[in-house]
């Protein structure tokens, strides 16, 4: 099968879309007409070296779209049903599956460019086998995966929001919801509201914290924060003390903080705005090299916890219907997250705008 | 009252004896006849500025005695009563003691070198206020204590072991138990198996854990481990990279790792230790200007927590009766930890050998 899609071969923050070959489905995997693709700041990641990943590489973790095939021994799909990918694969088998934790996958991280099992099925145009980004590669017309990595999701839900929840919008809302698990009456602070931080104040507003305030560089995005529910907002380019203002107007630390961002500077600074007791939630992906520096007193004296949260700690199986139900309840932000709709020719851009932090999220709609 | 104290007064690592003044008990206040104080890290932290408190101070923060004297409004105790120190007052009111968070309690951390209100019921024999360590300054003959720092146990308890509660052993034992709450058959390493390390493995072995991992630098200590209930050792002296030696032992990293020596390295090593989706609990305290660094993608990817533990999140009135019935079960070594017992006279001796590693846990007994 013919398939657009954009592939990243190496060149520093560049992209190309491409005609690529698609196999059908093998055993245990379907075939996706991939209807929408979020452009995560993961990808940019790949792009950059941040996240390494061998090229040449189909990028895309963030999609929805429409079963097109399904392959031997498939039977939770058909041909029509609406699904949404994962960038992780659930075993269903392994304990961290067995414990609530199939974010964690053994079989997730064995083969983080091709599906589960190893297998791979793309290729360029001249045959030459494509790597797929996190057992996906969805910023492409057709995408086959394995049945491990989709989940699907009702019928009725529109599949260019719905796609947000692959990657963004479960890692933010599910970082308070899943992995921190704020209590309502809660104080919460979340640095960096991009995509994922903007679905971080939305699992705020979901878990019934009292205040959440929103710390960022740009005017635009605080202001941003504001819609999605933020009570407060510090501009950390005007602020000489981010983390001062935050321990101010919290009392002496916020319960949560959740960092948004992906640099051991600003899990320093979330660390530092939590109150004694209190949890900070590292969400941001850092670069490989980037190294945080804490206090190591504080850690036994102020009981604080320092908190990795991968995908939103999801059960996508779980975790994916119910946030579909919860926008179709009104009550989780997808239309307000997507400032920007793109053809796949216009990949390249929407990699630019992202660069440049232009969208809350920009979606490649197929 | 006179009453011959354990006196710090700014002179690097050096203790004297000295023939003190106690005041009578105030309102909410008990005087206790101390029946022996065990000699801890944390006095030794105070000599060598790793925990800066202000001379001159009286020393002790982990004993038992009996009632002497009860103030006006004490109801709770009676002269003769057996009570343990504890150094956080738990004033029962604040947010912390109402959420089961005692440990972290408001009043506590409000005059650490004062009894609760503030106020000094201690001079050196030419009448000269002198302050006493964490509210308590137990290492005396007598100590008057605000009542919110003192818990009553059972009549039939030995006091020269059960004294060991008021701190090292609540510390190692509850971080396992309360803080980390360590499930049946986990696998768990400890770093540093001194007083709050070995009753660590006191709480790896109550909660069940299924591989106990002791790593140290002295073989000595190593050997108290195994007494203890550690399954495995790793002599830190000797082995090239203990945090591989355990990753290799607990097949890819433990489950829980506690680190009870107090060192940004030796976390960043505990940190390591653990498993994706793991836990490393920081209990050792550290110098005020020690920093911790770790990688920043690790916490996020591998959803890795690092959180500290104060006092074993101890809730005195619950949990001090709570260990002394189990080691009157025969279910916590307590007696097994005092290496040596000293009269206050040879208190310089037993700051000496704490700091030579000589003790498990040396114990002044009057």
């Amino acid at each position: 099968m013919k398939s657009k899609a954009v592939v990243f071969r190496g060149e520093n923050l560049t992209v190309h879309v491409e005609d690529t070959l698609v196999d059908p489905p093998g055993p245990g995997e379907v075939m996706i007409k991939m209807s929408a693709c979020g452009v995560c700041h993961s990808d940019l990641s790949v792009t950059n070296g941040t996240l390494p990943l061998p090229p040449p590489i189909i990028l895309g973790h963030e999609g929805a779209g429409v079963i097109a095939q399904v392959g031997q021994g498939v039977t939770d799909f058909k041909v029509g049903d609406h699904v949404i990918s994962s960038f992780v694969n659930t075993c269903g088998k392994c304990r961290f599956c067995m414990t609530g934790r199939a974010n964690l996958c053994d079989a997730a991280t064995a083969a983080p460019m091709a599906l589960y099992g190893g297998h791979v099925r793309t290729a360029d145009a001249s045959g030459k086998p494509l790597w797929v980004m996190a057992g996906c590669g969805v910023m492409a017309e057709y995408a086959t995966l394995h049945e491990n990595s989709v989940v699907k999701i009702s019928q009725d839900a529109p599949l260019d929001r719905c796609a947000l929840i692959g990657c963004g919008v479960m890692t933010g809302w599910g970082a308070v919801c899943n992995t921190a698990q704020v209590e309502a009456g809660s104080t919460c602070v979340i640095f960096g509201v991009g995509g994922v931080g903007l679905s971080a104040i939305s699992g705020c507003v979901a878990a019934g914290a009292s205040m959440i305030i929103a710390v960022d560089m740009l005017a635009s995005k605080l202001e941003m924060a504001r819609t999605f529910g933020a009570t407060h907002v510090v501009d950390a380019s005007r602020s000489p003390d981010s983390v001062k203002e935050v321990r101010t107007l919290t009392d002496g630390g916020a319960d949560y903080a959740f960092e948004c961002v992906g640099h051991g500077d600003i899990v320093a600074q979330a660390y530092g705005s939590v109150r004694k007791g209190g949890t900070a939630v590292v969400v941001g992906v850092a670069r490989p090299d980037n190294t945080t520096t804490i206090n190591t007193a504080s850690l036994a004296f102020q009981e604080k916890t320092l908190k990795g949260s991968y995908y939103g700690s999801t059960r996508p199986r779980y975790d994916f219907p119910r946030l579909v139900n919860l926008y179709q309840a009104g009550k989780l932000k997808l239309d307000e997250l997507i400032t920007q709709r793109y053809s796949i020719d216009q990949a390249p851009q929407a990699f630019d705008d992202l660069a440049q932090g232009r969208n809350a999220r920009g979606v490649i709609v197929f």
